[in-house]
């Protein structure tokens, strides 16, 4: 049997006037849609009323996967849906883990939160840039630590995805202590950034509520260089220093 | 007199298959259209024929965002025509540090190189990421110097823009050497990622050679975990550790 298509699609921040017209298309083809609910949910307007669609919940990642890689193998056209990117803190790795003839995969990439965040906040990050996750399911603390020290030493600009559940509060302090080592940093955060009830907050890191973060916020502390204008983060280039002004 | 709107828009990788919807409804409703000339080509079917449109090329950015700003400040609605994301190595914030009412500016974020060739050579970036150019044009060689070694002690997946240029050559060199301390890790590179005339190699950082790099390309080089699959890079999340096979 002839084995199908998967497109691991990034649907962007949430809407879908930030969605890849290649996304939306190799949606709109599936006749296999499978994805988190609220992902599947904000592209529904896309999805063939012919497509059988399987959504499931947070922890589901593996049998979204597998159900994907299945449906593929067994010739179906498959849009696996991902918020955000496609593969950065997203499905795409663990698809190809999951297949044997990789060839029938196609990753369709998507804007990832630091980038929808930063034009939210203004212009935090513009050129060296980190992101790291404060989550420690998949990764063990001792190198999320190991990265914010790193993070620290190159003083890069840094987006901090998931920085905090309800019961993960401990690390991101820890972060904003290491951080905090540069000076009173200039930061920000966008929750639900480009979608429905989005909210931010800029400022210096001494006036961050940590309480305010949850893993639909996105957290972005400048490097030194980074300023504070009109209640926006801008961290120059460096075109006024060589260009004169 | 009324003050326009400026639209900072990334337009992502190049084929506007992968330029956001909104981007190009900002680029449609323009009066002004302001960019690098490739940039500004790439989505010239969307320019409205009533367009004033105003181009220049490489060291042009400060003219470009002048003429943008002053254009806004004029009262007309204006999209200033970036590649990859708006900010990211890119101009929004010189938008922003030029301009006194920064009300009227609206970043348009963008699909930026390393996702887009991320998904291009598999799915490498997974997690935890950092994005460093090897350009100093813009920031010191000591700056980028103390970032590579941040990168290296912090195990990121590393996405290198600019990696090399007729006349810079040097820098990669240092920064592979750095990178050769934690192994033979793999890596791969995409020339033109998503656009005409795309190519891409990957396999391991003894084998990679670094004439064929140039300012068109940009650098992928994995964490400790990263495998190749099948010709791809593949950095495991750890579901697979997790969640048990």
């Amino acid at each position: 049997m002839a084995e199908g298509r998967l497109f691991v699609t990034g649907t962007g921040p949430g809407k879908t006037d930030y969605t890849a017209p290649a996304a939306l298309e190799a949606i709109k083809n599936a006749d296999f849609i499978c994805g988190y609910t609220p992902y599947v949910d904000a592209v529904n307007e896309y999805i063939s009323p012919d497509a059988e669609v399987f959504t499931n919940g947070m922890t589901g990642e593996t049998e979204r996967v597998e159900k994907a890689v299945e449906a593929a193998q067994a010739g179906r056209n498959v849009a696996l849906v991902c918020g955000g990117d496609a593969s950065l803190y997203s499905l795409a790795s663990l698809v190809y883990e999951k297949t044997a003839n990789t060839d029938i995969i196609e990753v369709i990439p998507g804007i990832t939160a630091a980038l929808s965040a930063s034009a939210r906040l203004g212009a935090p990050v513009a050129d060296d840039l980190a992101i790291i996750s404060m989550s420690d399911l998949l990764t063990p603390w001792e190198v999320i630590k190991k990265r914010i020290d790193a993070v620290n030493a190159g003083d890069f600009v840094c987006a901090v995805y998931n920085p905090r559940s309800r019961k993960r509060t401990e690390q991101i302090e820890h972060a904003l202590r290491v951080f905090a080592s540069r000076g009173n940093l200039a930061c920000g955060y966008v929750r639900n950034s480009h979608r429905y009830g989005e909210t931010m907050w800029a400022g210096r890191l001494s006036e961050l509520n940590t309480e305010d973060l949850d893993m639909s916020t996105v957290l972005i502390i400048g490097c030194k260089k980074t300023i504070i204008k009109n209640g926006k983060l801008v961290t120059p280039r460096g075109y006024t220093d060589k260009y004169g002004e």
